[in-house]
């Protein structure tokens, strides 16, 4: 029987759950600040919830879940694990709407489960830390969301994220005026999409092998290279729609300027978001060493009625949290009480009669708040100090028979090997002063 | 398309999150301070992985997932949703054995699936708290987790639990000596579990339908109901395991008469928890106004094993998060701040012009560290009101055209509906006063 954790996977052992804690520990606190409050739904939705909102690609990645006792064999599934968090959210508006407030802010930070195949940096259990407001067409919504984003990426210690900002209605705008059919739109996008990952060139081969005309393809390369707004406003004056889209996201560029936000937004006319559901504002973060985004989002004015029976506004961004600490671990980014381990001190045992002994100063030391480790049996004390080592302990207490006379306790510091004797009252008070960072002595 | 969530799981809105969130970091806290590093794993395992671990019963309960792609068709499924989290901490052991230190003490926090019929208090998705030390026999691992879980539960507020003590092996000597068969031990340990709850008339019922004989029955709860442990000692003193595990709870019982958890200590030679894989010490945490048990736990020194291939000594506890809010909910254990909400102040929108100023002043509040929602839209300041009453916000900051000629903003406390002046500079610091308890001018 195979004990590695089922393929795209991952067990997640102390170290890293510090550094995964860490992250959305920062998320959290920015989106509580700004005032989004908690959501978490279920692991598994009815299977009829997520069938045929991701597209046909995602309905083929949806993981469904056996009906159970009698109709296991029937082999039919009612129900499917959570795609993503934006369709349980919509479920949840449309559920609790008279329970909600008017304008429902909320973050959610869970995982979600994708079959798709697994690769470097593509797993098939991760996590999605989502951000939306529901409720409203108004444009704070998408600087409110720029700015907690941007807030918690200069938290994390990013200061050269780009955020780039585009709309769904300029998108199709420009695909309109280029000539490009609207049924070829879709595939158009995908090709567009990659515009800063293999060119111009590269995008014109793959718009024609996409089947548009190459002197479509190249009308709409020109499209995308006019400057925004007054190149794409002239050329496309006639357009009421784009015209419109246009102006909102200027009004978005003009008033997040004076935020700490404003610098990293960029208007990218050729931005386009995969998911389907969009129908405003769209927005992506991206770092100059990470292929992907770090996050994005966009406006999705239809979703939630798809549930609801009645259009609500919404805008949401999702971080992608896996893709953070890839990041951060590669720049080496993370504080270094977050890589230091999670206990400050282990008691030893001296012998077997000593131990209830050994019990009462760990629970001395826990009632001071220091993070205590007692070894758990009567061995040589190398052996205890070996252990020590190998948690990444820094400092072992040592009750013995001499120590004890004295009302002292001996105090090994593993970093720098010295041992020294400590007044027992004294000793939660060394132990705190020495774990200051920058304080080794 | 229902709305809902799956039968038996549940949509946590904000307010049930911060009393989740509440007793989750009291326990994570607590478990951090004795030494526990956080561990998580996968969602789903290999299907294998947790077949045949939970006898039939609990094979049945398994949340299965179909195979994907060309495989669907056949209905045969290749994965199934975490059913507890003491089978993948067995993997997990085997897997990293050698990355793992010599004891390894984890703790472990996140949703299980059981396909259980729902009812009251009962879910197919609940949370356990699990906290287990791997790779020692010590009876100190018994009396740290007995301080630890008595410490989580002191720290929540109950003041009234008891740890019931037992020992799998003083069990069944007790059952040997009353004469039930080795075979029917299993169905007479169901029956005894019930003691106190359906007393020893219903009990002896129990036995008697579950093929006992009568007076193997009454022989069976006259042992039960020796003095522990110089009544159940003299009765087994030619039975050495026996002996052996009455050592034992009794050196548990004595090394914890001065701690904390002492107090709290009863052995309850009746005792009997359910799961099959438990091999020594059990134990379980009772509250008078709940059925059930708070958590419960035990010494399974063979699981481990069935992985790793040689077996590895373990002991766990499992604290239930569920049935902990239920009975703090019902008691009103909850802090006030837990309940307040999420949000101190929200920032009107005096009208469309001065939506920048607006977003300031948020931004301004957040850096000085309150939570500060910004209504998004130019309203009525009336609905702006409604909004944050809704929303359990106690503040709302108003920047009038009055107020921004003379450098002020205007502040409605609506706890109690007084709206004052306040210089913007002082903005924070009086929203900060009046938000400490026991200020409420």
């Amino acid at each position: 029987m195979s004990t590695k954790p089922p393929s795209g996977t991952r067990d997640f052992l102390p170290d890293e759950i510090r550094r995964r804690e860490y992250v959305i520990g920062v998320v959290r606190d920015v989106y509580e600040k700004y005032g989004f409050e908690p959501l978490e739904t279920p692991a598994f939705e009815n299977i009829e919830t997520l069938l045929g909102k991701y597209g046909e690609e995602g309905n083929k990645l949806i993981f469904k879940i056996l009906k159970r006792g009698e109709h296991e064999h029937t082999g039919e599934a009612d129900l499917a694990l959570r795609y993503d968090l934006t369709v349980p959210l919509a479920r949840v508006v449309a559920q609790y709407q008279n329970e909600l407030p008017r304008f429902f802010k909320r973050y959610q930070i869970q995982p979600v489960w994708r079959a798709d195949r697994p690769a470097r940096g593509r797993f098939r259990e991760f996590y999605q830390c989502d951000v939306d407001i529901i409720g409203t067409t108004s444009l704070l919504v998408e600087m409110e969301i720029l700015s907690a984003v941007s807030e918690v990426l200069q938290r994390l210690g990013f200061h050269d994220f780009v955020v780039r900002l585009n709309h769904r209605e300029l998108l199709g705008a420009i695909l309109n005026a280029a000539g490009v059919a609207p049924p070829q739109q879709g595939e158009a996008l995908v090709a567009i999409d990659k515009l800063d990952k293999i060119g111009r060139e590269g995008v014109q081969k793959e718009l024609v092998s996409r089947g548009i005309p190459p002197e479509v393809a190249a009308s709409c390369l020109d499209l995308f290279g006019l400057e925004f707004p007054s190149g794409l406003r002239a050329k496309l004056r006639d357009d009421e729609r784009a015209l419109y889209a246009i102006g909102q996201l200027d009004e978005i560029r003009e008033m997040t300027s004076k935020s700490a936000a404003g610098a990293r937004v960029v208007i990218d006319p050729s931005l386009a978001r995969g998911l389907s559901y969009y129908t405003g504002t769209i927005m992506e973060v991206n770092v100059p060493d990470l292929a992907g985004s770090l996050g994005g989002g966009g406006r999705y004015d239809n979703l939630i009625g798809m549930f609801l029976g009645r259009d609500v506004p919404a805008f949401g961004f999702s971080l992608g949290l896996e893709r953070i600490i890839v990041v951060m671990t590669e720049r080496n980014m993370f504080p270094a009480d977050v890589a230091r381990g999670g206990v400050d001190t282990l008691v030893t045992i001296w012998n077997h009669e000593t131990r209830a002994e050994s019990l009462a100063l760990a629970a001395e030391l826990r009632r001071n708040g220091l993070r205590v480790d007692v070894y758990p049996e009567a061995d040589k004390l190398g052996k205890q100090f070996k252990y020590a080592s190998a948690r990444n302990v820094p400092f072992v207490a040592i009750l013995g028979d001499d120590e004890r006379a004295r009302g002292e306790v001996g105090l090994k510091d593993l970093r720098s090997g010295e041992q020294i004797s400590v007044r027992r009252n004294e000793l939660s008070g060394t132990i705190r002063a020495r774990l200051q960072p920058g304080v080794s002595k």
